[in-house]
Order: C-alpha cells, then sequence, then structure tokens
C-alpha cells in the first residue's frame, strides 16, 4: 500500500487540515517551538521514565511524502493541491532537543522540545506522541520491576499480550529498564537484545510422557536447558527432570500456581536431589508488587508478560505535544483552569553534594534568557539530539541509556523507590516565568 | 533488517526451541488442534466481541522464513541447522476455523481452532495471540461506547495514545464496532475507513487572534468545517465562530471542561445566533461512562482517544492458545486448579424464537462425534477461514462484520448491554465432554 519505512502517515487527520489553512494564509511558515510534557505521573507513582527517543528519531527520518503517500491523501481528499505540493518535498529541518532514553522525568518536565516552521513541526505530532506515550509507559512499568527484582534476572515475556509490533517496543523497552532478555524474536533481530525461552506447556503434552519430552528437550538443548515441569504434578516433574538431565540441569520453570510456595518446594526438592545449582524461574501474571513479594524466596528469574507491556496499569502516559513559542513569543492555552506556561523550556535537575537528587527546575530557555544557576552537582537534562533536520553523531545508544537509567535511579531520594502509591520523589518548581 | 511483510519473527523464541527438540524426536509432525479461548472476560464485562481475524489471516499468510530472517536466527543461535532447513520451506498448510470479527465472546467460547502438524500450528501460537489479544480488547471497549453512544457519530483519535502501530489497528477496530471515523491516516490509506480532523488549539494559538484562525480555517476548508472554540474564552469562541461562517458553520468543538454542561449552553448560544444546524463535538477523556452520561446533552459527535486504544482498563484480554489435541487424543495440563477441556471444539449458541441468545453451548468437535442438536434459531458460531493453508474465497470483509457486530448485539438479552459489572450476558455451558 505505502512505503512502510515511511511514517508520514502516522499522522492524524486534522494535521494536514491545518497545514492546508497555514500553508494558504501564509502562518504556516512562522517559527514554532512545540513541546512534549506531561501533567502528572500515572496515579502514585513517585516517577516517570524515557522511552522512545531513537524509535522517536528514526520516525522523524522517515517522514517522508512518497509518491504513494501522496496518492492516497490526493484520493481520500485529506488535503488540497498546494499542499500536496508542498509536502513532496517534505523534510524535517528543524532542531529537536530532549530528554535521553532512560532519563527520569516528572511533571512537567520539558520532555522534548521541537523548533522549526509550523508547517514543519505540527506534522510530527501524533508519531511523536505515540513513540513517547508507548514506550515511556512500559519502560516506567519495566523499571519498577526492576527496582523490585533486586538484581535477580528478569525475562520479558509478554508478546502475545499486545500488539505484534509493540512488542518488539516493549521488548525494548524492557531491556532499557534492565531485562536481561527477552521472548521476542523481531526484538532480538532488530535491536539486538538478547532472546530466550525453551517450551511451553503444549510440547509437553506433545509427548507421550513428560519423561519423553524431558528427553527430547535435553537431547536438543543440553542438560543446561530449562524445562518446564508444572504440566502435570510439580514434584513428579521436578524428580522426572533431575532423573533425566542430571545434577546439571540449568533451571526448573514453573508458570502456575502460588510460585512463592512451590519455589520453596522445588529449591528443597532440588537440593536434596543434589541439583543444588539448578536455577528456579518463575512466570505467570507477575507485576512489580508480585516480583517484590517474591524477594524471600529462592527465585532466581522470573519471567513477566502481560503487566509488563500494558505498562501494569497505566498503559500510556498522558504526554502532550503543545505549542510554547510563535516568532519567540510565549503562547498558551487559557480556557481552562490547567496552568499553563508559554515559551521553550529546559530543566536542571538540581542534587545534593551525596548526589542526591532535589528538585526539578523548569525555566525558560533561549537567546537572551539566562538560565538559573548550576551548582557544581547540577546538570541540565536535556540533550540536543537534531540540529537543521541532521540528527546529531554521536548520540547515546541503548546500553548507555540502560546505564543511564542505573545512575539515574541511584539519584532518587530513597522514598523515591518505593512501589507504593506516593508523590513524585523530588518536587517540579517553575523558574525565571 | 528483515522483510516488513514477513511476520514469522512476530515469534517467541521458545516456539522455535520447541521446533527444534520436535523435529529432533518425530513428534513434529503429530497432528495437533491448537484452539484460542478465555477462561473469563475482564472483571464485570458483559460480554467479549472478536477483533484482528483478518489481520491475523494476513499474518498467517505472511509467516514465511525469507533468506534475512534465517540469516538472523542462525546469527542469534536461536536453532540448528536442521530446523533452519526446515523453516526455509515453511509455508502454514493446515486448517483454521474460527469465530469471525464482530461475533461475541464468552469464557470458554472456542475463538480459534488451529489443527495441523505440531511444528505449523504451535510456531503461530505468538502471532496469532498478539492480533487477538490486542484487536479484540479495543473492539470490546469501542463497542461498549458505540452502545453508549446510543446511535451519536463517534470519531476515534486515540492515535496519539498508543504504539503508532497499534493505532492503526484500533482505528480498524473502532471501525469495525461502529465508529464513523478516525483521525489515523493510515488506517484510512490501509482500510479505506473515513478519516476525520480540523484542527487543534496550536493552530488557534499559531495565529495573532483566535479569529483569524478561524477566517482561515474557513476559507481553506468551507464553513461546513469544525472550529475548536475552547482555545481561549467558549463563549466569545462560538461568537466568533459564527460571525465568520455564518449559520452554516458545520460544527464547534468543544475539548475541555465540564463538556456537559458547556454543550448545553453552546447549544443555546448557537441556536439564540441563529445556528441551528450547527452540530456539537466534545472530545478529551471521553470513556464509555462519560458518553453514557451525556446522553441527556446536546452532543452531536463524540471524539474518543485514550480510553478506546487502552480498551477502557482492559488493554489485552486474556486469550490463550492451547494444545487440545494430539493425533485425534484429547490432551490436557492438570497441574493446577484450572479446569480445562481437551480435545477440538465448536460452539452452538442457542437463541429464544425471539432471537434473544440463551447459552453459549461448547461442545467437542470433529469426525464421530455427535454435536448438540440445533434448534431453528440456533447457529454453530465458528467459520471455516484456511484449509490446506489457503484462506478460503469470500470470507466477510469488515463491512460485513460491521454488520454482523450490530446484530450480535440486538440479540443480547436486554441487561447484557449494560455498562455496569455483571455476569457474562449469557452463560457458558459445556456439553459431550
Amino acid at each position: 500500500m505505502t512505503d512502510p519505512a515511511s511514517t508520514a502517515l502516522r499522522t492524524d487527520h486534522y494535521e494536514l487540515t491545518m497545514l492546508s489553512s497555514a500553508l494558504r494564509d501564509g502562518t504556516a511558515h512562522r517559527h514554532c517551538v512545540f513541546e512534549v510534557f506531561t501533567r502528572r505521573l500515572p496515579d502514585g507513582r513517585r516517577y516517570g521514565v524515557v522511552g522512545g527517543v531513537e524509535r522517536l528519531l528514526e520516525a522523524v527520518e522517515n517522514f517522508r511524502f512518497d509518491e504513494r503517500v501522496l496518492e492516497s491523501l490526493e484520493r481520500d481528499r485529506v488535503c488540497d493541491r498546494r499542499t500536496l505540493e508542498w509536502l513532496a518535498n517534505f523534510r524535517f529541518a528543524g532542531d529537536i532537543d530532549g530528554y535521553p532514553e532512560g532519563e527520569l522525568y516528572f511533571p512537567g518536565s520539558p520532555l522534548l522540545t521541537v523548533s522549526g516552521t509550523f508547517a514543519e513541526a505540527v506534522l510530527l505530532e501524533t508519531v511523536v506522541l505515540s513513540i513517547l506515550n508507548h514506550d515511556s509507559a512500559v519502560v516506567a512499568a519495566a523499571t519498577r520491576m526492576a527496582s523490585a527484582a533486586n538484581g535477580r534476572r528478569l525475562i520479558e515475556m509478554g508478546s502475545r499480550r499486545t500488539h505484534e509490533e509493540s512488542a518488539v517496543a516493549s521488548a525494548r523497552a524492557a531491556y532499557l529498564a534492565g531485562f536481561a532478555a527477552t521472548s521476542n524474536l523481531l526484538a532480538g533481530a532488530r535491536y539486538g537484545i538478547p532472546t530466550a525461552g525453551t517450551s511451553a506447556h503444549a510440547f509437553t503434552m506433545l509427548h507421550d510422557s513428560e519423561r519423553e519430552a524431558f528427553e527430547s528437550q535435553v537431547a536438543a538443548l543440553g542438560a543446561d536447558t530449562t524445562l518446564l515441569v508444572d504440566t502435570y504434578d510439580i514434584t513428579e516433574g521436578i524428580r522426572t527432570a533431575v532423573e533425566v538431565a542430571g545434577t546439571d540441569l540449568g533451571s526448573v520453570r514453573i508458570d502456575s500456581g502460588d510460585v512463592g510456595v512451590l519455589a520453596r518446594q522445588a529449591r528443597e526438592q532440588l537440593d536434596s536431589l543434589g541439583a543444588t545449582g539448578t536455577r528456579i524461574v518463575v512466570s505467570g501474571d507477575l507485576d512489580e508488587f508480585a516480583i517484590a513479594s517474591l524477594r524471600a524466596e529462592p527465585v532466581d528469574v522470573y519471567g513477566v508478560g502481560t503487566s509488563l507491556v500494558t505498562g501494569s496499569g497505566y498503559p500510556t502516559c498522558g504526554m502532550v505535544y503543545k505549542l510554547a513559542e510563535v516568532d519567540g513569543r510565549p503562547v498558551v492555552k487559557r480556557s481552562s483552569h490547567k496552568e499553563s506556561r508559554g515559551g521553550s523550556k529546559n530543566a536542571l535537575r538540581r542534587h545534593k553534594p551525596t548526589g542526591t537528587a532535589l528538585e526539578e527546575v523548569v525555566h525558560r530557555n533561549g537567546p537572551g534568557i539566562e538560565p538559573p544557576e548550576a551548582g557544581p552537582h547540577d546538570r541540565f537534562v536535556q540533550l540536543p539530539l537534531v540540529r537543521g533536520g541532521e540528527r546529531l553523531d554521536n548520540l547515546p545508544g541503548l546500553e548507555d541509556n540502560r546505564q543511564r537509567l542505573r545512575h539515574a535511579l541511584v539519584s532518587l531520594p530513597w522514598e523515591g523507590l518505593k512501589l507504593s502509591a506516593g508523590e513524585p520523589a523530588i518536587p517540579t518548581v517553575f523558574e525565571n516565568f
């Protein structure tokens, strides 16, 4: 239908009608600053985590209206000929600054700043928000899970519970948050994320006996594999598993029942059989609270699915893409009770000398505007990402951003890492408005 | 990276390790029946709605391991050489039967039955579940909204709140449920769904005054357009809108505040200005409950975003893909308290002579098995979809399935359409097991 790499139709109809009108009256060429932020975190969450920035930059690069895209817009009468001609040559040529992936954010944080003509900046709204709202929701949930797992290994296995393409982005978000691997093969191929998995209950049921299934798996994958022991009776399953694989058996997986109790029994049984090095993998409807509640149990690996890919109760973030400045002049919407601050912004994150974060100082930014004073432990959070339409070289990659998140979490006041509902870990303050 | 049309990597790692083991021991060629079902509906929901079947059939057709896919599997050491060779020639050659899109379902309904060798059927698990779980979650929420809207026009505008590709599937699901249009241009191009949209607050703020913005929009799009009147003061906005566009103004849109109160005031004001034919569009965090609560207000069109694309609290369905039969013999997992019934199944939906649905009779299905007796008002719910790997001709299309859903809702007992939490609208009973 259309070039699958083109992201130009991942756009709301109204972007193009606004563009038509603005091209006609000349305002399309006014210089604008749009910004992405969220007024609040999901109920009780103490921090947000930025995800999707790399995907977003790729989407901006591929935001081109090729022949087929233009034909479809013409056929569906989305916009007039003048607009179609303008779109044929479209290439985003503005600037983008933003929070990198793995950075924490708080209510009002200026997550992304897009500067350019109205025409070029307004077109990006939908695709930018889709990517940030989705990926940040998943990475936030994944971060809470990684934090609850306290160093134990996590495997993402939620592909089947979300759209097949969201599944790939979710696997990437989970890896960013510290998950060790994903079940999703496309995430492995596309992003180089380690993939993992061995067998499902169906594999055991396919065979005439559990023993035959285990024998087959060990013959194919070696004794270091993970045997799924809860298809029939778990105690018998573990006994058979060790008989078949020997005490070098890699892991057993338990996917149902009260996994805490079962893990303890499994550990005792494995130890009594001499399989003291065999790990225990648990899966089945785990979320960050379940993971935390299993801390005292002898679990080595968590497999997490549904709750991860659905953002653990918050499948989207409330990020919006708002016009903040027109030709250097701050603009705001004024109809509602919502407090808004116009103008281009950055944030300074202040820290104590110990490195603990103190506050998120959101401030006006731009030529002739004095930023707040930064102490030796403070840092401005946005990075330049795109200049004149060109993605900057040497932007941090997935592994860098994985480290960034790890360090950012350490900088939070200790209560900021609690899973329970509470206030944002640090306050947002507004300066120089 | 890989052929974007190929769906073969939308697969969990363990499907391929199971395949490796099963090819090695010969069980890969056993004839299997897998089935998709869900044990329960989301809390308090009274019916489920099937979505995604057409997308699923397309995914099965495109489930091919091309050169690049095979290279990536080899590089990542996902499976052995024998398995790679087998995959190179893979093409699903089995049968699929299932509930068509727009069909209602209940706990235990046999939504999809995949028959073939273990090898070919097990590979489809992840992509089949991704599509059905996502699309059915959205279509169920959309159906509740359409039901609450009671004939008023609904526009889907949630693209920005979900992954950019889920957005397209969500727009399609909303249309299936009876929405009139979507904001998503790619859904328009790909599926022929009507698209809609005119302008955002940014367009008004871009201009030196609201009046100039309205004049520009009316000049470009005509008086029949929709003017967004709540950027500054709504009363002034409506007055300006009618002054600019005249009493032929198509619609005004209100996107914030207490939209019920504002709609009433807007109606009075529009009528007093002589714009009695101007419609009122409301948007902004609407869900099925908000839509229902606006029934008494003079609202003509609802724009729905976040709650639609996130399944209104239930972003995924709990559908699973279970092995039900091996070489004609029913199989079940037995480790947990979950009640399972092996064997291939169909459902008979029984109705009263008035056409009201009575019960979902889930029953064993297959050669030599006597199905339950069907009365003149009853029907077997599954349709044949694929035979010998070939998608059947003349399967119902999106428009047919839209009608199917409309009729199916009429067949529910009246309390089945209530938005409040309750039991499934009809009971599921199991016969001939």
